[in-house]
């Protein structure tokens, strides 16, 4: 194990998890490494969770994303958390954020790095997974690099986690670059998704390590779901699209730089382009999903660039088992440079994500039920969607049964205006918006996306709002959550002889 | 005249701006220069309205935004118009943009340009006021780049209209820049506000210029409204922000680029800064207004950057008058570079932008009255506020005498969601949104920014939400709008009990 402390000075740094847990002072702001499950610290922060049971210890807590293993549980639980940010994606905690008891800041992925930097998040403590330590105090990541970077530079102190399940010749799949301070930034210099600009390690002034743990913890798997019905049906409209666009010669077979969402929809999508005629396609995305690995091994992918790997076990075997033969087809960056909007504009990435519900004018809801009640995050959605190529916002036109339309007269929360939405896909249609004006933009949508039971009331909204109300986009706002308060009343948004109608 | 077309072979192409009009064909996409007042067609959309009273004739017409002399005005009257993009601010497009009559797409004014590009909307002629032809058939602009370069480059023809009131020596204030097809696309190399990354004229291919028109009208003068007493208190709590910062050491007295939008607000707040301890300004913005010339003839501003510059009669007369006492001071660019996602984000903007109405959690309706009709179209607000280093709105707390109040339960239309706006600015004071959570935003800004009128109420609203429904966000649905309907039903947001009170 030692030997991967390469900086043999630090050796004396060894600890265990709960010792390491005494560096943690109540009122502390902590950046971790974790992305989406990859990379994530996984002792140091559980020993808090066990400490906080006992004493007064609230943090506020900077991650990448999300984390596995229940660490985001196990904190809120031992009442460790005061603040979270930028993302999560665990039952607990999403309870206890709508219960008031935790405050999240719902942020955009690739801006966190910025309020490490500027100092709205002065890190007092750091703890970082890495596979090792080298000569020069530099730190080895593993499978995603989120805001590790900034943290290590920032951070007035530093607790890693060596993960010893990762081999060390991981090293070399990561490009480490951060912005430099204000007035002495340049361009950053990405022109192609697999262009290096950084360093292979993560630079650090190893008199900021205060503790080091070791540990052989592998990244808890991610959770993929089979495609159902509606998500084949929404990829297979995506595939369509492609093709027609091909065709019409707006894309080449080899498309643009794809970013997707996490989730069965992505991987239905990126599975339906191995069985297509599309070619040396390229990613450009924040995590490295299974689909991206079938692509790459299929010959269908060329390269990948993302911040993290979140794959299932099967596919974390044969990536980290054979990580060499990935070096030179993937990339793992800062989450502010996979999503940075400079880059993101300049590649023209198609961009794929998924809407909890949207409107008759394209506005998308990605993160608050029934319009106050959290569920994971904006995410990288909003840096994508906003700087895209093409805009893609997903989408089953219905859920719950049938008895919640995914499609609604008005969102009840925005997270990305119509101005950033070029495309919406349902299993009923895809609605092609570039172009359009809203009111063209509503006949588009409810013509296309809508679900059939929804379908009348919806364009009978669009049309009353448009003849009684008008405007650049019509609403007849004593209506347009209706269909919200109708849901909460009677346990769904059809009408009450539609409901009968379908009994 | 003739002397201004230094491409000798283009003589033969003057002509009338009625014969220039027979150009236009009925379903064509036509690109116009015009940048708020700046630099606009003057003529030539004048004759086709004239042409498009007795024949049909409708065009759909991009612009780099809204245009001065009636001439929007004058297009819709005759009918001439089936769509339009990406901004306007005439009174009477509005009212047909309103009433369904005219397709208005409200665009970021820093996209418009990606979309000539990618051929969403192709431009079949182009219309363009320029100062003089050179002998390479390269175009000298005025008063604002907007999409010229773009247009230029892109249009299957063109029409020339040279503005003899320019002089010819206003070469060398424009950095004409276009970014490369997807693919070939380098960075946009802009370190500072006053970085020249391109040329001094617009190229283009002489052989599409099929008319070149004559005249001799200045821009359309700003229409500056004096401060009110609400204007100055908000300039103030903006200056004693700056000076705040300053003193905690998160900026220094030069501040960062500044970015204002336009209006009484944006000049009081830079002429504030004109009697301060302030000092080498810079300004990287859309729109030069009076009160960034009079910070650089007072000396207190080293450099400013914009798209376009929109100033009062004696303003226009100083700087156009003295052009070449301004070199070196000024540059003016396409607003694909003033509004670029990349250097906003790179160069770390303070961005002031004026809000039409906010809510409690920040969310930002810049754009739309009750939620459906168009005032003027989100700008390059959106540009500024997504990539800014400090995104700051303002408004009047109130307006209509008191009978509304600009900051509401939930906003009617959301233009910039909470994530992009941190610092919302009222003349009853400041709330700084940084580092804080939906629940803490809400207690900010109704301490810090509600007229009085208005804050019992919204205090109830945010603790009933907060104990009846809960969530990251609470909300009451059924009542979110509950104020914009009062308005529309009594005239005023106020409660009865109030309203009665009050008179």
């Amino acid at each position: 194990m030692l030997e991967r402390i390469k900086l043999t000075d630090l050796q004396s740094k060894v600890m265990t998890a709960e010792e390491s847990a005494k560096f943690f002072e109540d009122g502390m702001t902590v950046g971790s490494s974790g992305f989406t499950r990859g990379g994530d610290t996984k002792v140091v922060l559980k020993a808090v969770a066990e400490r906080a049971k006992s004493e007064n210890l609230k943090i506020t807590l900077v991650t990448g994303a999300s984390l596995g293993h229940g660490t985001d549980a196990a904190l809120v639980e031992s009442g460790a958390l005061k603040k979270r940010l930028p993302f999560q994606v665990d039952t607990v905690m999403r309870k206890n954020i709508n219960a008031g008891n935790i405050l999240f800041i719902d942020q955009h992925l690739g801006e966190t790095a910025e309020h490490i930097l500027d100092g709205q998040f002065k890190i007092n403590l750091g703890v970082l997974e890495v596979a090792e330590i080298l000569e020069d105090g530099s730190l080895v990541p593993t499978t995603s690099i989120g805001n590790n970077a900034e943290i290590a530079a920032n951070a007035d102190k530093l607790i890693i986690e060596i993960n010893t399940s990762i081999p060390t010749n991981i090293k070399g799949i990561h490009d480490i670059y951060s912005v430099e301070e204000y007035g002495k930034r340049t361009p950053i210099n990405i022109t192609s998704c697999d262009t290096k600009i950084g360093t292979e390690t993560i630079k650090v002034d190893p008199s900021k390590i205060v503790g080091i743990v070791f540990h052989d913890i592998q990244d808890a798997p991610g959770d993929i779901q089979p495609a159902d019905e509606a998500t084949a049906a929404i990829a297979e409209n995506i595939v369509k699209f492609f093709e027609k666009e091909v065709e019409e010669g707006r894309l080449t077979k080899s498309l643009m730089p794809l970013q997707c969402g996490i989730g069965k929809v992505a991987n239905a999508v990126l599975g339906g382009l191995e069985h297509s005629d599309f070619e040396n396609l390229v990613m450009y995305s924040e995590v490295l999903q299974d689909s991206t690995f079938d692509l790459i091994d299929s010959g269908k992918m060329k390269f990948a660039s993302a911040s993290s790997m979140t794959v299932s076990q099967e596919c974390y075997d044969r990536v980290i088992g054979n990580i060499e033969s990935y070096k030179g087809k993937i990339l793992l960056r800062p989450q502010s440079i996979s999503n940075s909007a400079e880059v993101i504009r300049r590649l023209g990435i198609i961009g794929i994500n998924t809407s909890l519900e949207c409107d008759i004018y394209g506005n998308v809801n990605s993160t608050h039920v029934s319009g106050t009640h959290m569920m994971n995050g904006i995410g990288g959605s909003g840096d994508f969607a906003r700087n895209a190529f093409i805009s893609i916002f997903v989408t089953a036109s219905i859920a719950k049964g049938g008895n919640i339309s995914s499609i609604v007269p008005m969102v009840s929360h925005t997270d990305h205006t119509e101005h950033d939405v070029d495309i919406i896909v349902t299993e009923q249609g895809l609605a092609d918006l570039r172009g359009l004006a809203p009111r063209e933009r509503a006949i588009e949508i409810i013509n296309n996306c809508v679900h059939p039971d929804y379908k009348a009331e919806l364009l009978s909204y669009f049309e009353r709002a448009c003849a009684e109300r008008g405007g650049q986009t019509p609403h007849i706002l004593e209506e347009a959550f209706s269909w919200h308060t109708r849901l909460k009343q009677t346990g769904s948004m059809k009408k009450e002889e539609l409901l009968v109608l379908n009994h």
